[in-house]
């Protein structure tokens, strides 16, 4: 689909400049505009992008001044940024696929789906589940027996969520998500292995969106707990019986082991590893490839594998690159103290 | 589904103290529990828990002595844990899906099904594939042509098995799990990289468990091996013709590179990493995000990366700690030194 | 299916020697050699496995001399290693599937699929999508509205591939390989997140590989990028916005952040982590385990997390090894120190 300059100017309620029947039918980078896209300019560090951008339209502040031509039509707004993040949204939800349920899905009888919802291809839906209003689940989903749903939520091809799972509203799940497999509870029995049953389940809030292959395993007894407004990024272990808090966000790869409990509002960086049965507290930040092995008070960020406070990590490692010039120091001094005690 | 106390206590071979028909219809924790569900105490330590719990039914040693008014009802037993697990057993068997064939399954007509299998909806079944009895296969599964699988096996939503590969009994593959695909190989060519095909297989012998999104590569030549017993947790990777030995269990994120071939009855933590071509011991212990380079013998138990003896690792982490210190130390030694030599 | 020594040697325009009627149904390596397989010599150091292998059959190089009687029937060829390979891939391209659409398969009549391709059953195939020729496209596999992929791919079963994304020619997925999901991309907006439209795309270009259940970020605006002939093993992240440049590869369970540019030619080892908005060079080497925190020269080889040079960091890591020695020396220096300047 084409939009012309005035088009977009009318839906974003802003002026234009330069010429109004120019047509767009993608989106762009203001250093890689191409004819044919619009793209916007918020940050003043790009400003010297718009004199030779080939984006045949850019949205840009009201009070944007040019210091020289430029051949690209504006689109004028009391903010670029917010204007091109709205368009950034009606552009993504005209992907989205209308709202049918596919003849090719399987649709328990005693499942109850909410108005509005597209159910693709080959999903299938167990038995006495209940899913919410203006749902999107693509083709090759797979929800377990007695698992709620709440309204608006998304999940791409592949999604599976076992049985009796809880999911409130607005929640997005990546492609190949793993809801509620079983946590890894073994028992040791004469130098075997004795299954521990996982009959617990998984309880995700509103406005969680969960990245690409993630998986959330199970509560042994009671729930593993996703709060409101988490996000979780891609390839992310998280075991049973874990509670993560509210607004908390995690890095792609990361592992969480059972029972521990992490606050609200945590930053924490990709490949990190948390062992079980921890606390870690609100507004924590854990770097990168950390590890860590014990409780973490509130507001801490923390380094290393075991993870201790950054800035001691960053300089014990500035030592731990000039170990070798240390060790040789040492030895020299030994050598002095041997030659002065032989005196 | 309900039942009394009464009914329970008969399933356990228990006597009922307190309200008999008193009825439950889920299973808590007691630290955690509500009125309609059931718990148990087993460990001393949860001892003060029963005299304020809300659950209905409290399952408890025939030796526990209540030392305060207790309101739920009891049911004695010889052991709580064990009667309290094999509820759990029950409840989970309770369940699975009903033996059937689902008709939106595709099944080869050269394969072979034994009795009592559930083969759930959007399952592919390839040719010549012989699969043994009673096993519970969720939709969206694919199994490649020529795969055997034995008896009793449990395959969860959306497992993916190549060809040629061979399952024992009883082996429960969780969501995700891919068995099968080609190893990572391929042989440099002019600056670009040519692939070795990879037409050996995976075999994998009786009761092991693979958590959800991990994968297991088919070998070059010959077989990539998991023997009997052993646990994989999530998101493992399993690089082709490595053989892990019984009973060994491996926590998530875990790799192992090729060739590798790892001994019995080991523990391996989280998002250790363990390079190709090593022979690891038996009992073997790793702590989490070790990286191994090196064989490792019987009854090590290491830690780092690279690994070494996780005694020494850890007091090596102490002074790591106080690098700074350390540095200033040798500072101040070298700068009376020098004053001495000088003076 | 079985071949005679005659028929092999006849396809590799090869010499028999023995018995040329031999059958064998299936390939090994020589020091696991089976009877009613066909083995291969070509590496000196197993020469001694020839003269006691149960392998019927033997490819070996023409200037072959053997020192003890050999039973097995040898087929002389120029360079036993090309002919074995030349076998292992007629072998490969005899187990894939025949070219034909599955009656159990969805593709939308707006889409187009080139001649010669086999869709498996249960594979959804978009609108608007464009398929080349000579694919193979497994059950299971989702191919979102929009996306162009090549001639000559093979996707295994369970591939998911996002809306618009474009892939090029000879390449192969493999199941639980994810393409195109969104970017990890979230505006901080009074203690929640808002999330910023992942609208870009991926694109693939010809001969890469990629490995089970990696995941494949869509760029926010413009493209994620993997170049001609990369390899990725398993469980790879790869975040949105990322370029990774022709002929590198990189090992299972490594993770790229968003808008890193990779050069090419690298190696990268496993369980590695490359931070965001870096530019990797050309011939780079990094050691498994590593994390990257800042830019790479072309041409570097890193290790450590953080990384620097792989020599120094190995020189610095023994030294960690003995750190409670050093701290040992530094305490008795300072204690005769001490003593010095109280006497």
């Amino acid at each position: 689909m084409e939009y012309s300059a005035a088009q977009i100017a009318q839906l974003l309620g802003g002026q234009v400049e330069g010429q109004a029947d120019v047509k767009v039918h993608n989106l762009s980078k203001i250093e890689e505009g191409k004819p044919g896209t619009l793209s916007f300019l918020a940050n003043p560090q790009y400003t010297p992008y718009i004199y030779n951008t080939e984006a045949s339209v850019v949205i840009v502040n009201d009070d944007f001044i040019a210091e020289q031509p430029v051949s690209s039509t504006l689109i004028r707004v009391p903010s670029a940024y917010e204007a091109f993040a709205k368009l950034l949204e009606l552009y993504n939800q005209m992907q989205q696929e209308e709202a049918v349920i596919d003849e090719h899905a399987f649709i328990a009888p005693s499942a109850k789906v909410g108005e509005n919802a597209y159910i693709g291809a080959f999903c299938y839906i167990g038995k006495n589940v209940t899913i919410g209003r203006n749902v999107k689940i693509y083709p090759h989903t797979y929800i377990g027996n007695n698992t709620r749903i709440g309204d608006d939520c998304t999940f791409f091809s592949g999604v599976k969520i076992y049985n009796d799972c809880v999911l409130g509203s607005k929640v997005t799940l990546h492609s190949g998500v793993i809801i509620g497999g079983d946590g890894f509870g073994f028992a040791p029995n004469q130098g075997e292995y004795k299954k521990v049953a996982q009959i617990g389940n998984v309880l995700i809030e509103d406005m969680v969106e969960v990245g690409a292959n993630t998986t959330i395993d199970r509560a042994t007894l009671g729930h593993t707990i996703i709060r409101k407004g988490v996000k979780l990024d891609n390839l992310i272990q998280i075991a049973h019986n874990v509670e993560i808090g509210e607004n908390t966000v995690i890095a792609a790869q990361s592992g969480v082991a059972g029972s521990t409990k992490i606050g609200r509002n945590c930053m924490i960086g990709g490949q990190v590893g948390i062992i079980g049965h921890l606390k870690i507290g609100d507004n924590v930040k854990i770097a990168a490839q950390s590890g860590v092995g014990q409780n973490v008070a509130d507001h801490q960020i923390i380094q290393g594998s075991p993870a201790f406070g950054i800035g001691d990590y960053k300089r014990a490692y500035v030592y731990f690159r000039k170990l070798a010039d240390m060790a040789k120091d040492i030895d020299h001094l030994k050598k002095y103290v041997q030659k002065q005690q032989n005196s």
